[in-house]
């Protein structure tokens, strides 16, 4: 845990410059649209420890794969996020001294991450080496309008100095990425030219060709007089810039205006990209640095109007939550079916592949209440075109019959990732997708997507799950063996709870889902049944075996749900019984070690509990609760929130906000000490559930929106906005009201503490608050 | 499997060439004298497939760890054996064409392997691109008798052509390993020097900074007459060689000799290391190669008499006990206490390290019978000079007190594996090196060892044990959690039977050496008191508790020892009913499906089984064999030979004799298809011990040799030694009779077919054989 920045509910703020905290500000200040993105490095050259990192949604690369023993289905490739020519470099000299915030004297920084405009700025004064001190506001953005647009002011002042400066404003596209596995380039040149004040570069991947041309402009003004001498163009291999010498006096302002183009195959055709480069560019230096700003402030506006959380009386909590939503809404902005979420988003390399199960089980929530529909029926359709895939790696873990095993991390639906124990194990993933259908449906209520896609991949994980239990004489029952759930900090286990659990209910959604296209798009259903070549009568009886002898792990005594077999074997303990210093854990025990303790990493049958808690009545839930959450380490940033959405559900406030505080400032507050990799993107959203479900009791029941909400008890208010069919319901939460208003026309009804309203277009209920919980 | 090589009692051979088979026939005719060895790389240039390897004994690198994803506790560095600077080079060239049998037309080819004698000669006629057609013998060896010499003599004829040969004997010091995990060199060069018929050059491997110096002296004889003229020399960066070039005939006879010095700083001070390697040089040229040679021959003919398992009625046996045999001697002849057996030996580099479990479980049986007594107490030497880093290890993995948990592959003591589920998990490894101690003193009679040694690992080890297992309070028994037992198609599973039996023991063992040495050696009971600061009262209790109350998986209905928790949930299955074109299974199979299926490596239960048969009846012995026999895949080549012996001990002679072949063929016959990685030489003294322990049925009982023979039904005959104490004993059986010689003047007693014989000196007993099994 570290905590250096300043506390404010629309900006984060770092007012110091501290090198050590550099890397972990570069993650935290990531700014990007949906289409591209970047860390908040520093324009100018920066000798200090660093991540450079700029990178483009849907533009991979499959490394080789790194592996110390090699197993049989192990993938020969994880396809990389890719770091990408880099566009924002703006290098100044002043005489022959290089600006380099590592070797000068910094007097005053202060960077700033405005949420609320979506842009990062920077303000410092250094000192040189020689003596000579300069000040800079540095602002820049990646357009939320233009999404194929990003922009630059860089500010500069002499402050004791009469001098020459020169001003490179350059594109490096000879970019590798820090976490490449054999340290090889991904990225060759395909064409650069530079005159003047612009120049451009177009890349292409290895091996999957995506092309990429970044394109910029520069232009400079002195004292609010553009500068109209042409700079000097530079070019070399994977490089091209502008510079401009420029005689300057103490005092003076020099304002370099750079704008970016930054176009990717993925939507212009190979031959043209050069050429719909330049156009962009012509159309972002027309409208002007003032304008863009201004339209993508805008874009923010929206976006805020109906994701923001507002909380009064507690602001570290709502920059924390602010922060998340930011951070989701400018990695995801679900127009493109081929994108989905990586788990660092823009903001760092680590983990690969853009696609985890955090987006079913996480993000696709957050998005369902905050975002139009398509948003979220374009996450599942990303999974079902990648379907043939998984039906392909199921095939190559000796699974047959159209049984699909999508995979644990992938870019393009082949599995990237290579430890066996979570590659060929930890399969609920399966689960959370067929999952996610079904809560895409219940929140739209767009049956038709079950007939058009759904019933398809619901079938094919079906079949996987028949072909992976297997019939116990010992126990008279059917049991899923050499399983890891959720909670990574087991491995190889035999029925995993919550595995099992996610198995059975897919089956059963499934002969649901069945059963609904049957009857109600007849001719659908028998173009999925061909397709399938589903056997009707067999597959049915046999699934239908199965929910009715799945074996289930318990305690006999208190009966607790079973983590898995054998859980209760192990010595029991608390997480508050462990040695501060030896955390996390998984920093300083063994792997083994881990293993065999009764230690937990993440929401496991908890998690379980979570996605089905109409199975269970609230004293089986809090007997769950109470036993797992002093065992749960939440050494995964996926694990708070839950806790914290089941603390609230059986009515630990306390523990709840805890909780809360825990996943909402995972990142700002460093908890795991890893921020400089990257931020942890999917679990924002999570946070977002920790309040919105946690706190606002929020669900869906019977295609009613239902609410519950207590307010913790620092807070003087909160409210958000919730998406649901065709409806808008603001929620405000104070500790003596809750306020309710339909924020369009159309009329609804909802579940408030458990009784019944009609709320008119428009109209608004107040409430007592009731902190009450069913 | 792939069976290319001709039977014969006593040879290896190769008829015909084919590139092929040119890997798998590198690793088996494999030649090597303890100190060094070689694959049989062909001396000429040759530009097919081939894995070019010398290795050195103890001369090894620590190679940078490769690893996906790492978990802590990994180490950093992965021991390897290195492959050193290669001295059998002589290429040839005919006018200008090189003699490379890739480009050749083999017309005639034989490669043999003379196991009796420990030489291995090639005899081809091969012709060139141009037509021309060459002949040649060569003939080489690595000295049993001066271990620091090889020597070769290639013998030419032109057949066809009147030409221009040019020799060119060298050193190539510019050796990788093909297994380098960067591709690294490991070596680099400190000097060379060349003159006229001979060079050499001192390497220096990277880190570990091991100096080898090899020297070549080539000599050339042309019909007899030495050839004068002295040869050109030649030298370059890690190469250095000699060049004769002359004129011959059609049917001339050209002989070249080559001797090689191959030395280390492990037996030579680096400073005088080029010296000395002069020195031994000059000894072997003026010995002279038929003198070596003989020299060579009659070491070996020492050895025979000594190891030999002689088979009447079946080469096919005869032939692959041999190969075993000699594999084994040409690896370790415990001379040196800081060497130990790679599972690869001279053969290749796989699997890098020098020493796994395999050393203790497998061959320290054989050399207790066939070698003398200092050359097992050498090899447990080794482990007690490593305690400190294996206490280490420990330490790293969260043990405290002084618990040792001995490496599962290394050179130095350090770990260098790096897979979990292995490294941290197949703790059993621990037990198998008590076990040795306790087995070493069984056969020797050698108390002193333990106090003196002995008793400080066994300490240490039932240390880790104690700290290893953990109170359940579900079973009300100490369990020990997450491990891999020596089946590793099964990971990290509770309460493995053979794990827990030998945890137990060790515990066992430890209290009674404690005994003896507290009751016999006093003084050095306290300073081993002292020095592992043991706390005599509350260790003792501690471990008797758990010997008292540790849990071992049964099946109720059958009394079969149960694998591991849960192994009867898994869908019981045989062998037999894998489809043949699905094995081995570890090739074809993801590793979750291995992991889950009922199918086992290698002797599990089994091997505990064996190691403590006394403990069992032959009822129980034969109900565990008859489950788990048919479900064992014998996909470990340390497998067959444990299943063989127990075979033999329930009098299921057919399957004994199955079992036996596969383990003494496995890299003759080429089972796993793998050979050309080289071979499984610690398996090796495995398939001696299916021989003298199956079918001889030789133990040690109270102090005496034991024997029960029986005889497979395809044999006439074999017979055996055995060293025991001072008396060495030869066993002959037939069909028809036993018998029994005492080979040397010290009386001694047997008991045979449990019946005890009193045999003087040189005396012989000669009894029916009754194929009967107590």
């Amino acid at each position: 845990m570290h905590k250096y920045l300043k506390i404010d509910p629309w900006c984060i703020i770092e007012e110091e410059f501290n090198p050590e905290n550099h890397s972990a500000s570069e993650s935290i200040f990531s700014i990007g649209n949906g289409q591209f993105g970047q860390r908040a490095n520093f324009e100018e050259q920066y000798s200090g420890v660093t991540l450079q990192g700029t990178y483009i949604a849907g533009v991979y690369y499959p490394d080789k794969t790194k592996v110390g023993w090699w197993k049989n289905g192990y993938p020969e490739y994880f396809a990389k996020v890719l770091n990408a020519p880099n566009w924002i470099g703006i290098d100044i000299r002043v005489d022959d001294e290089a600006v380099d915030l590592a070797k000068c004297k910094v007097l005053e920084f202060k960077r700033t991450l405005n949420m609320k405009e979506g842009y990062l700025q920077r303000e410092y004064l250094a000192e040189l080496p020689s003596g000579k001190q300069i000040k800079a506001i540095v602002l820049r953005f990646i357009s939320m309008s233009d999404p194929e647009v990003g922009a630059i002011r860089y500010t500069l002042s002499p402050v004791n100095f009469d001098s020459r400066l020169e001003v490179t404003s350059y594109i490096d596209a000879g970019i590798k990425n820090a976490d490449a596995n054999y340290d090889e380039y991904f990225w060759d040149e395909v064409s650069r030219d530079a005159s003047g004040e612009r120049g451009f570069i177009t890349s292409r991947t290895r091996k999957t060709e995506f092309d990429c041309c970044v394109g910029i402009a520069t232009s400079l003004e002195m004292n609010g007089v553009k500068y109209l001498q042409s700079p000097k163009s530079l070019e070399r291999d994977k490089y091209v810039g502008s510079v401009y010498t420029i005689a300057v006096k103490k005092n003076d302002e020099v304002v370099i205006c750079k704008y970016a183009a930054v176009l990717s195959s993925l939507y212009h055709r190979k031959p043209e990209i050069r050429k719909d480069a330049e156009r962009v560019l012509d159309s972002a230096v027309e409208k002007g640095f003032n304008q863009l700003f201004a339209d993508h402030q805008n874009e923010w506006k929206k976006k805020w109007e109906h994701s923001d959380i507002v909380i009064e009386g507690d602001d570290e909590a709502q920059q924390g939550i602010r922060f998340n939503i930011f951070q989701l809404n400018q990695t995801y902005t679900g127009e493109d079916e081929r994108l989905n979420i990586g788990p660092k988003g823009f903001t760092g390399e680590k983990y690969g592949g853009s696609t985890y199960w955090d987006t079913e089980a996480y993000c696709i929530p957050f998005f369902l209440s905050t975002a139009p529909q398509h948003v979220s029926r374009n996450l599942l359709i990303y999974r079902y075109k990648q379907l043939q895939k998984a039906i392909e790696n199921g095939e190559k873990l000796g699974f047959s019959h159209g049984a699909a095993l999508f995979p644990m991390v992938t870019m393009n639906g082949e599995e990237c990732h290579n430890e066996w124990e979570i590659t060929f194990e930890e399969i609920h993933r399966n689960g959370a997708i067929a999952y996610a259908i079904f809560n895409y449906i219940k929140h739209t209520g767009d049956q038709e997507y079950l007939s058009d896609y759904g019933l398809e991949v619901l079938i094919a994980i079906s079949r996987f799950w028949k072909q992976r239990v297997n019939f116990s004489k010992e126990k008279n029952k059917y049991v899923m063996l050499g399983v890891t759930g959720p909670n990574e900090y087991e491995n190889n286990v035999n029925n995993n709870w919550y595995t099992n659990t996610i198995a059975s209910w897919t089956l059963h959604y499934t002969l649901e889902a069945i059963q609904i296209v049957k009857d109600s798009y007849k001719s659908k259903y028998k173009s999925v049944l061909k397709k399938t070549k589903f056997n009707e009568a067999n597959e049915i009886k046999n699934w239908q075996e199965i929910i009715d002898n799945l074996y289930f792990p318990v305690d006999k005594n208190s009966g607790i749900f079973l983590q898995q077999d054998g859980y209760l074997d192990k010595e029991q303990m608390t997480a508050d019984q462990l040695d501060p210093e030896q955390r996390p854990i998984n920093q300083y025990w063994s792997w083994d070690r881990i293993l065999r303790s009764c230690f937990i990493k993440q929401a496991d049958v908890l998690q379980g509990v979570y996605l089905f808690e109409d199975n269970y009545d609230t004293e089986v839930i809090k007997k769950n609760f109470n036993f797992y959450e002093p065992r749960t380490v939440h050494e995964s940033s996926l694990s708070s929130c839950v806790h914290s959405i089941l603390a609230s559900r059986i009515g630990n406030n306390q523990r709840a906000y805890e909780l809360y505080l825990h996943t909402s400032r995972l990142d700002l507050d460093d908890y795991n000490n890893e921020v400089h990799e990257g931020l942890h993107i999917t679990s924002m959203a999570g946070t977002w559930m920790s309040v919105v479900e946690g706190f606002g009791g929020k669900r869906i029941k019977n295609n009613r929106l239902v609410l519950n909400p207590m307010i913790p008890e620092k807070w003087k208010s909160y409210s958000f906005k919730i998406n649901f069919r065709n409806s808008l319901i603001g929620i405000y939460v104070s500790n003596e009201k809750v306020q309710i208003s339909n924020e369009n026309e159309i009329a609804t009804s909802l579940l408030i503490y458990g009784r019944e309203y009609d709320l008119a277009g428009n109209a608004e209920i107040t409430l007592p608050q009731m902190n009450y919980h069913s």
